[in-house]
């Protein structure tokens, strides 16, 4: 019974408005969006990610025998509920946005067609699912787009919100442009280049600081990167410049150094000048501790001689923002349109399609929110990838991802690119949504 | 290959550094321990989770075949390495504060005395474990201080950071002091009560909301919450009124009604009013909806008549404060005292106690922080739960764990209760230390 796959890893009341709609035959078909309310602050765009690990869950979604037994021990359930439990799969639809896609609030991301009890069955982990690496990929973007062409990478397992939240923020981080991971696991299972430098417990651990350079270079000769400011940042430097002739007799090169703490700017320079006139303008400079897009963002315009940049916590638990107001909403119900009209919640009914036109500068220039079926000029971002519980075509490799987010980001215009909050992004609803809105409202 | 175990979910350095001290034979003893540097903003103290789950982590570390041929395929490591890999256990000891201990910064919330190795390689997953539930325990507390007595359930599974995530937040906040979770796999591992009420779309999906409460009353009858802000929340509590006499016939009484949008506070007065008129005395409010330790402090000092509390992405994110600034730090390798001097992040070296005292009162009084064997009046606040890999005593269970956490908050002092920032307890470093730490200032 793993966490990740069983249909336990959800909130109880799924399971019981699934036993009422089964106790009253509502098992016609439902059309439920994912969707996000609004922009955390300071943000302009969303990026969505996660659709793979939703497709794989509806493939796989049932419930164990393990599940079941544990279900009728407690007694809540009556036997014909357990039974139907039993043979439940996902038979639905799914349309959504390719995995890479810049959206913007009340875009449907996700849409699944399925009869009542399943599309209702499925909520809670396609929500954590999606909510989880969209939101890691939108922060990640922040950080790539601050970084201006500087690689970045993950470091921030250790402060994940447990261990899925390690993986597939590597995962998220990467897709959006990230260069890897220090996350061997994330490496093992999506195939992400992984990173690696050293802790300052391996410097505390050696007598001298010297031979603790020594040590890992030897060890790991094709990837040395020494952390230098376990005491003295400057010092330790010198240590390295004195160090190289020696390695380079070993035919072992200094790729970089890592600096951790203090003012980083400030040392990189210091650093970069004892490299340099030590003969070691090849080696590069990698900098980390608590790094966020506003301080790679200073650091970049600064000017500061860093060339990498290891992005953790701050991005991993997207720590401004570390949840999307989002939403999965029923928005059909056995052909008749349904919204909810709940204060500050209400949503917009049927199944939709999103039309995107770019401006002449190959930039976003609007959005149009429609209903399903009319066309408008623009390129439509939702499509079809699973029908009757099958995936439509083979998912596509991270790599292919990662071109699609790295030409989203492209066409994003200068102001979108920004980190400070820029004039919301135009999302227009379409008439015939507008219409349809209103004739859900008189159903109710 | 379960990302929770396997011995891959780790920073690949910790791999590389693991090499390189087999290489040199740095296979003495070594203590690291964790802690946390400073409190986040308007927090006043930590309240120590995740030792469970760390303690299952060390007794179950090994690296799987699937883990090894991985490796072995990457070509990064000599066979040396791989072969000390397969064989490689958790020997060592672990002292501990109990999960449910309130603590401060800088006092040593785990300690690790293993091989170097072994002390190394497990430190990513033991800091995504503690720093994980710590967070969300010591963020559950401010709302048990702020719901005054009132209960609290978690409903913040779709927006935790994955599937660990939503699970250990479950029980992080039960050990805390929450009445439950709507997390059902979080009721099937952990033994936490189960709660579920319905969803919008429940409504949605029937024709009118009166049929929907009969559907859902009727499917369960003993644990009858109706959600009634679908559409307009008076009028829903109307309904409420005017169903209830069809379902006493049934046998069904009402237990309950859910808010989840608009002013809670003005609701819940409505609400309650039109309850109390129409003879459901006995009906509770729940209330749920974005809610946090400051909006439940509000609704509750305002005298909202509010019974129970659903909380959710806020505390299961800890949304104000998403990770901790936690370490785990090298404090001592083979009998020498270690502390890093970076900037900023200076360490205390050695083996360390935490002594808290109580004042007359029975409150907290003042913590000190000192070298293992020095004995300080008060409670020494870590104890050995692990010897040479084992544990010494069967897990506490969580009810026990759940008592230990209600001591704890009776004992805080009233300012440090307050959701406010306060003036810091006193957290005193001892002579002892004070002494350690220039003789290691000497080693370097």
């Amino acid at each position: 019974m793993t966490p990740s796959t069983t249909s336990l890893l959800t909130d109880l009341y799924e399971l019981t408005m699934t036993q009422a709609y089964l106790a009253h035959n509502m098992t016609g078909e439902a059309v439920f969006e994912f969707f996000v309310r609004k922009l955390p602050t300071r943000r302009n765009f969303f990026m969505a990610a996660g659709l793979e690990q939703v497709l794989s869950f509806l493939e796989q979604f049932h419930f164990s025998e393990g599940d079941l037994a544990w279900l009728e021990e407690r007694g809540r359930f009556p036997p014909e509920t357990l039974i139907a439990f039993r043979a439940m799969r996902f038979t639905g639809d799914v349309h959504a946005m390719p995995e890479g896609t810049v959206c913007f609030p009340h875009e449907p991301i996700l849409r699944i067609t399925a009869p009542l009890p399943q599309a209702q069955l499925v909520e809670t982990r396609v929500m954590n699912l999606l909510n989880f690496q969209t939101m890691v990929a939108s922060k990640a973007c922040r950080c790539i787009l601050a970084a201006s062409g500087k690689p970045l990478i993950d470091f921030g397992l250790r402060r994940s919100h447990g261990a899925e939240a390690g993986l597939l923020a590597a995962r998220a981080s990467y897709l959006a442009g990230f260069a890897g991971t220090s996350n061997v696991l994330a490496g093992a299972q999506f195939a992400i280049p992984t990173y690696g430098t050293m802790a300052h417990s391996f410097v505390q651990a050696h007598r001298d600081e010297t031979t603790a350079f020594l040590h890992i270079a030897q060890s790991q000769p094709h990837h040395v990167v020494l952390l230098i400011d376990t005491y003295d940042t400057e010092a330790a430097a010198e240590r390295v410049v004195m160090l190289a002739p020696e390695l380079k007799r070993q035919g072992i090169a200094i790729h970089g150094v890592r600096l951790d703490s203090g003012d980083l700017g400030a040392h990189a320079r210091k650093v970069r000048h004892i490299l340099d006139r030590g003969g070691l303008e090849e080696t590069t400079i990698l900098a980390s501790g608590n790094l966020d897009e506003e301080r790679i963002e200073a650091l970049v315009t600064s000017g500061a001689p860093i060339d990498r940049f290891a992005v953790g916590t701050a991005m991993t638990t997207s720590a401004d923002a570390p949840y999307l107001d989002c939403a999965y909403k029923l928005q059909e119900y056995a052909g008749r349109p349904c919204r909810k009209r709940s204060e500050g919640k209400a949503t917009w009914p049927g199944r939709k399609q999103v039309y995107r036109r770019l401006g002449p500068d190959g930039r976003l220039a609007q959005d149009t929110i429609t209903v399903e079926g009319d066309t408008l000029p623009g390129r439509p971002l939702l499509r079809q990838v699973m029908e009757g519980g099958r995936r439509l075509a083979p998912s596509p490799s991270i790599l292919e991802i990662r071109d699609r987010a790295r030409l989203a980001l492209s066409e994003l215009p200068d102001t979108l690119g920004q980190l400070d909050q820029a004039e919301p992004y135009e999302v227009r609803i379409s008439g015939a949504l507008e219409r349809l809105a209103q004739q859900a409202d008189r159903y109710t």
